[in-house]
């Protein structure tokens, strides 16, 4: 039975109480926390919870459910507070926030079966709210998709990045909220109350803006019903609101951000201020969780097909990037989850293969890395798996996106092409020399490196199929195809591709470089040598125990090779892996800033080429038969 | 003589043209590069360095020259066109581009005398324009900045960070130009040649537009005249442009992004057809390169002053966030080149000490981390040193910029505070665990961690006279001070803590984990155990000699320990170092995604507390034992 407006709005408003006084609470108990911040919000909080989304609170991973994304995340304890208050959990869980033992974090993180990304770092949560209006198109849903911002919060480039590509797909399921409180945390907000700026800006952008007083509770109530009314483009709705609203000696104060009240007089004041605030008029005390329209059920996912297994020929010429394209592209046919993203390089990470043959599944957020990033991040947390790529080295541009994909654990599957300096000429603006540092940071991070088209068609597949984040590596020259179509390639594992009973060292290569430790080895048996080569296409992780074999096998010496800076990479991974057998590393990588040249120059230029490996083979062998003859 | 405007406009359609020439040449002789890029730009290129700017191109670096920053890196071959056209070198070197012994590189980088900062990355050049332009006012002086920008690029959330930090400093000298040629690398732009979207973002975000045809020489100048009168706002130049003007079968055609003409007939024919563009009515071969007026002589810079040196006192309780706050502070006071920059966590970072002494060098970017590092770069490239700071995490939104900081070796000094999961409560998304390493990835970086106060000033002063880019990562909590006044932390070095004839292990840590090894060390004392205590305050580089010589009298045990992810950090920076001599290292480090909690119960449950190093110590101690035995 729906409940009058009469009723509504004072049931709201003391709903938006019990959020502050729970927000309140809770911030105090765990001695720390953003109170000032979730006041200005309740009200708005309490009318999208308990009068305009639909979902269920005892299933909130429904797929048909209304999404809602708290992008200022330090304002968490009022969405554990409305969800409470929905009833996913007892009320009295709340006074664990911030505790060791308890998933009510800081920050909103999707160990929370209701968040699906996390959030904290500002600028994020709106990229994804995109990303889960996407998702909603691509399963034809008609859920929606609700995002709250905070004001200074707009200052971020992502947020404009994200604002372009929702209304360049119109996404009129996607309704932003910015709690617009004029105080940031060390003052006041770049544009304070002007709401105009807000309102200029959105518009710009192209989205249906509306400017309310965000607390008053019938505004709120029509703006979301206008939002929900808007067609072709998504809606922002501007609330003027006051920081601490509720608490008169914190109301539109600076200097409260970030702090809760003191247990004790100081709590005790705030709280009987806010218990004041309840309305006892007739309906006012109706129980709207009871009434939160529930989704319907999950609509069948068909089940994923083989895909299409790699048709090389042993010796061919393909670059990685362009088997990547192709391998996507079979993975989209194969499974309807799979999605692509790009940023406007499309014909250089071969992604458009994928949108050649699945347009309705391939978003552009041209050259805009974060949203690309960010979207992914939503549209996996949704069920899809989402292959973003672009130039490795523009990657960095979403590294906050990439950590924040690491914290919350979803299936991003990342692909940075032309990696290192064997990309030539363009200089060192668009080499990627320090991906494998920025993806191997990440624990939750697996990182893989193809060499040949072979092994970056089944890395991809095997990228789909697991699961977290991933990152594929590809390059941009073209090499020979080394491995039978039906090569199989575990994540974790790794490939020796030469091998003898008297190797005098190991080689460890991972993309161009494997090519490299080849060629090496070719030189060295010319001249009576032997090595073993690995290439190390799981770079995160790593095969230990055939490392540690490998050193085993070949007296110690082990050497990497790698198209990537000395801090960070397959070097360290590799020391790393075989540190507690006693062995070190001897590191080729790049240690200055590279320039301008040709691949094979370059490669020569600063350290990686097959020169340098047999040079380091010989100096290595030289160095341990000296302290031999000298003892 | 000033040229009159019946001469001037043909006169520089004919530089137009000689730059499209050279920029066709020049690629095809590379085999590589953007022509289509640069043509587009050409008469802009022509009517901004031979109509408006004030430079000497004997002398590019002069304070009080105009600047250009090329924000479309990859129209390199134009800017050294230009540079050559006004007498900067020799035409025929232009012919040497993308070749690995020439300084004109794919993409613009500091190399070149009158370069600034590197650009490729787009979305990055405007952010440094706008720390040039606040460079002008920190000097005093009337210089002008002006920067180019693809409409592509507009779509990176940066370029609205930098409008926005921009409008709100009301930078009226500086210029930008957007060359809106309506086609990316992949396909036509998001907008196209649809200039009210973009006169509608740019206007909203507080600029002065001017919509021109961006190949109407007239117009051209008329909006630079127009930019130079505006007054409390800086002005964009929206011009609308046709990719690859000039030639006929290129002219606004898609495919032709980042391809050069192939030598001989093509070429030929695309030459043919400009060198028949060239004007000879009177005056049009007035030489303006002559004519470009050049800038004063340099103001004198004031000599520093000697920093006041720290005044703690032996086992005060202070932040190294403060002491860095001190710091900067006293350092303002002493040398007028320093500034500090803000993203609306000064209170966090103590910046806002700096902010309460200087602020007329106190720049806020509100939250926008990306304009932040951009602004920074640009007051580096002219002459200041940049203190930009925020919480460490929130430096991975700029990784992109610190890259390209690392590129251009521009001196600026990041700061990163609330370092690790010693920050407590707020959770993982508030804790940097990568940025060590993405900043050890970079090569021209230097990696700075102190441990207390006295060390955090000393090294803050250190960092603002190291030449090139420097991070200092500080921590939350208070810690004691263990250093007195007058120590000295030289860039390179390490301290040793604790020493004895009988050590048995050597633990290194750096920051908070330089007190849990302090702890670990007086437990195993207690228990007869004696162990070597190092604080590894310089990171990047580290001290190899004294850490082989510790590993050496400590029987080959060495344990790091840091507040940081196990990848990339101060583990992999150690075991480099001792890698050549033979040894290994056991690491403490966090290897999972953290979560909110108390200080101390995170750092026992991640395994970097001094209970987990006095286990690590006494479990490798009884592995060396147990193979004695068994052999």
């Amino acid at each position: 039975m729906p409940v009058d407006r009469a009723s509504l709005i004072p049931a709201l408003t003391n709903i938006a109480t019990r959020l502050r006084i729970d927000s309140a609470k809770s911030t105090s108990e765990a001695g720390s926390g953003h109170p000032t911040s979730c006041f200005s919000m309740a009200d708005l909080m309490a009318a999208l919870f308990f009068a305009e989304m639909r979902f269920d609170p005892k299933d909130p991973h429904n797929p048909e459910s209304d999404r809602f994304v708290l992008s200022k995340g330090h304002a968490a304890p009022i969405l554990y507070a409305a969800w409470a208050e929905a009833g996913a959990f007892d009320r009295s869980e709340l006074l664990t926030l911030r505790q060791i033992g308890s998933d009510l974090e800081g920050h909103p993180t999707p160990r929370l079966p209701f968040v699906d990304v996390a959030t904290g770092s500002l600028g994020q949560g709106i990229c994804a709210a995109v990303g889960i209006a996407l998702n909603a198109r691509r399963i034809g849903s008609d859920y929606r998709t609700y995002v709250l911002l905070g004001d200074g919060e707009s200052a971020e480039g992502s947020v404009w990045e994200a604002a372009d590509m929702a209304s360049m797909d119109s996404l009129d399921n996607l309704c932003g909220i910015t709690d617009v409180n004029a105080l940031g945390q060390s003052g006041p907000t770049m544009w304070q109350h002007d709401m105009d700026q807000f309102e200029r800006r959105w518009s710009a952008f192209g989205w249906h803006t509306i400017v309310i007083d965000g607390h008053n509770m019938a505004a709120i109530l029509d703006a979301f019903a206008e939002a929900r009314r808007t067609r072709g483009q998504p809606t922002m709705v501007l609330a003027r609101t006051i920081k601490g609203k509720g608490v008169s000696f914190v109301e539109g104060k600076d200097g409260w951000h970030g702090k809760a009240f003191k247990k004790g007089e100081e709590l005790d004041r705030a709280l009987a201020e806010l218990e004041k605030q309840f309305v006892h008029t007739p309906g006012a005390d109706v129980d709207l969780a009871r009434q939160i329209p529930k989704p319907g059920p999950p609509r069948p996912v068909p089940a994923p097909k083989p895909v299409e297994p790699p048709a090389y020929t042993l010796g061919a010429e393909v670059a990685t990037r362009e088997a990547y394209g192709t391998a996507i592209a079979k993975l989209g046919e194969a499974d309807v989850r799979v999605v692509a993203l790009d940023a406007d390089v499309k014909n250089s990470t071969f992604s458009e293969k994928f949108k050649k043959e699945l347009p309705d599944r391939f978003y552009e957020s041209f050259i805009a890395e974060q949203v690309m990033v960010g979207a992914a991040m939503g549209l996996a947390a949704r069920g899809a798996i989402p292959f973003p790529s672009t130039f490795a080295c523009f990657l960095t541009r979403a590294a906050d996106f990439i950590r924040m994909t690491a914290i919350s654990n979803v299936g991003v599957k990342l692909a940075g092409s032309h990696a290192g300096i064997s990309i030539g000429e363009d200089g060192p603006s668009q080499m990627a020399l320090e991906d494998l540092a920025m993806f191997r940071a990440e624990p939750t991070f697996t990182v893989l490196y193809p060499c040949d088209g072979v092994s970056a068609e089944r890395l991809v597949v095997a990228a789909a199929y697991h699961a977290g984040p991933v990152y594929i590596r590809t390059s941009r020259p073209k090499t020979a195809i080394i491995y039978s179509n039906d090569e199989t390639f575990p994540i974790g594992g790794l490939k020796v591709l030469r091998s003898s009973g008297r190797d005098v060292a190991t080689v460890i290569g991972a993309g161009v470089t494997v090519f490299e430790a080849l060629k090496a080895y070719e030189q060295l048996k010319a001249s009576g040598s032997s090595v073993r080569v690995i290439d190390l296409y799981s770079v995160a992780p790593v095969d230990r125990n055939a490392l540690v074999d490998a050193a085993r096998a070949t007296s110690g010496r082990l050497i990497t090779v790698e198209d990537h800076y000395a801090a960070g990479g397959i070097g360290d991974a590799v020391a790393e892996a075989v540190a507690d057998a006693g062995f070190t590393v001897h590191r080729l990588a790049v240690r200055e800033i590279p320039r301008s040249g040709k691949p094979d120059e370059l490669l020569e230029r600063f350290g990686i080429s097959a020169a340098h490996i047999v040079k380091t083979v010989q100096s290595l062998m030289k160095l341990e038969l000296q302290p031999q003859k000298s003892t």
